[in-house]
């Protein structure tokens, strides 16, 4: 989407064959973009979060591969590359398949020609991931037309929680691609962005995304959307998802679940937009199946943010030797979601309704 | 309550006469005890938020009163002395009770008895607080007990948001008293205290209280508590509130409202203390009646804490130019509330409940 006017997407590559990324951890406060000219490099980037969001996190592997082919195309060089990898972040879905993707298509080529068909199919893949956004906000816009026209025209409030926007993805954002859409439909749209403690990750980079491609929004803190549905000031809630289980129940950043509540609670309509990869057909109950990560404690004892003197660092808010627990996800129950975007259309929130619009993948579980 | 062994109220006068209170505004990162010598630091520790809490301000401003007493204890300075303590916090209720209270007792007398009784009086205003909280304890335990015995005297854990803490209060607290009371009965209990954002009251405050009288405790974020509930984490929610209508809806910092919801969702106890005067009998429905205030946006934007440096100051979370909203309360419907401790008992949240506790008082509201 745009920064101040002009175009990005998260990764590309140049007209040099230079790949650049925008080096997230430097964000809100500064937009630093960085040429990753090595295996080395991109190892480091998806490492040390310089990208994150699960299909940048692949997009970058497979141009990761690529930049190793035209440094060294062997069967060695190939193999090293998806262990170098993959070793990055090890518990990323679309890691390990970008690079499973990216051997199947080399593999069976001459090393001389796989620098070629690397940066094709990398760039392919870059496409795909930023057609299946697109689609999903194709579809989600009917959402919010609806409510618009309600409305009689009048401004319609998303709330949102933690980034599932286009810094996450290759371009548009999952659960943002709809509001992108809506505003190049011309239609008023407000954002309601939660801040999403404790990585920040929707102050940090939601509210970044919607200030700078110039949308119409407002920070608050995850305590305050609750309030904000009891008083009519939100129309629709529309989050992404880290897995979403074949009957619809919604992994997603803690706090989720909360204003799923509240939204049931007021007759919000709650969408979670997803590509559909991120669902897991082997899974049904989230709430009990789903193993959630606890994280460190110093994310909730420490908050990053810009010093006075310009350093973006860390400060303490809490007392030496107060103990902390760090869930980073919840399961939002099925019952309490509308439906789910996907790039297919919109299915409602249960195992028939998934089922139906992915008859090709469900079967396993659907039995 | 304790503070590292030693018993500590949050305001006090020491045998010399001086009267003393925590600075609060350090808290967690450093325990500093102030003297208040004029009528002028009692007016900027109240202004300044060195305390605060509704009666703690109460108590703090009868103490003011006290010492320009022994300073002027003339007609014209204490009614100067209501208008420039009253302007310092003007919409705190307690703030204009204690002032009030104070020039009742004392106006009737010759100036040169007016000192010796006015300090007489803040020291009782002190002791009926205590007392009050103390009474809240006294019932809150009994619910922690039936947990624990349910529980095979298994570990019970309470669930608090912001601080409604000693610190808040002379001593004890109000959702805390339970608490401390069943520390001090033997029972295992621990406390997963939300961070409370914006202002972090739950991790300045409440952890410190927990981490210094010997709490066993998390400190979590807002985010959480809808998790740790889902997985029978929680066994019960206290928290407290600014202002409860005849008919149970309870007003509280914000975000109360979505741990209420979660707690109803999941069979979790949701419990408000609340001393009686709390109780706002000329108001029904909280959601349609009552205003939340909307503060400034850098309680968003910016966070305090710690810096590398061990100087306490805003870091800026967000991007320049990213506007925020910033209620600062909400209100949890009574049919979401369990009971309502106060110092005469456990009410049931509803019109007719309240009445039957506080007959004296209710007439007006429940006609």
């Amino acid at each position: 989407m745009k920064i101040d006017g002009t175009h990005f997407r998260s990764i590309w590559r140049e007209a040099g064959g230079t790949v650049k990324i925008i080096d997230q951890r430097w964000l809100p406060h500064e937009l630093r973009i960085v040429a990753l000219n090595s295996r080395a490099d991109f190892a480091t980037a998806i490492r040390d979060m310089w990208v994150r969001g699960a299909p940048l996190i692949g997009a970058t592997a497979a141009y990761g591969v690529a930049v190793q082919m035209a440094a060294d195309p062997s069967d060695a060089s190939l193999a090293q590359t998806w262990d170098v990898l993959h070793e990055t972040r090890p518990t990323a879905i679309n890691l390990r398949w970008a690079l499973d993707e990216m051997t199947r298509v080399l593999k069976p080529l001459p090393p001389a020609d796989r620098a070629k068909a690397a940066f094709a199919r990398a760039a392919e893949i870059c496409d795909e991931d930023v057609e299946t956004n697109r689609m999903i906000g194709v579809h989600g816009l009917e959402l919010i037309r609806d409510i618009a026209a309600q409305k009689g025209g009048g401004r319609v409030n998303v709330l949102t929680h933690c980034n599932a926007g286009w810094l996450a993805t290759v371009d548009w954002g999952t659960a943002t691609s709809p509001i992108y859409h809506a505003l190049e439909a011309g239609i008023d749209v407000h954002v309601f962005v939660d801040e999403t403690r404790p990585r920040n990750q929707g102050a940090q980079l939601t509210a970044w995304e919607m200030n700078h491609h110039g949308v119409s929004h407002d920070l608050i803190v995850d305590n305050a959307g609750g309030h904000l549905m009891q008083h009519g000031e939100v129309d629709l809630v529309i989050v992404g998802t880290d897995r979403t289980t074949a009957q619809g129940d919604v992994c997603n950043k803690i706090g989720t679940y909360l204003k799923a509540l509240a939204a049931a609670d007021n007759n919000v309509p709650f969408y979670v937009a997803l590509p559909s990869p991120t669902i897991d057909w082997t899974v049904r109950d989230g709430v009990a199946e789903i193993p959630i990560e606890e994280r460190g404690a110093a994310e909730i004892t420490h908050v990053q943010g810009r010093m006075p003197s310009g350093v973006v660092g860390l400060v303490q808010i809490s007392p030496d030797g107060s103990p902390a627990r760090n869930p980073a996800f919840d399961v939002t129950p099925a019952r309490l979601v509308s439906g789910l975007i996907t790039e297919r259309g919109i299915a409602p929130a249960n195992a028939a309704g998934l089922a139906a619009m992915f008859p090709d993948r469900a079967t396993g579980a659907s039995a």
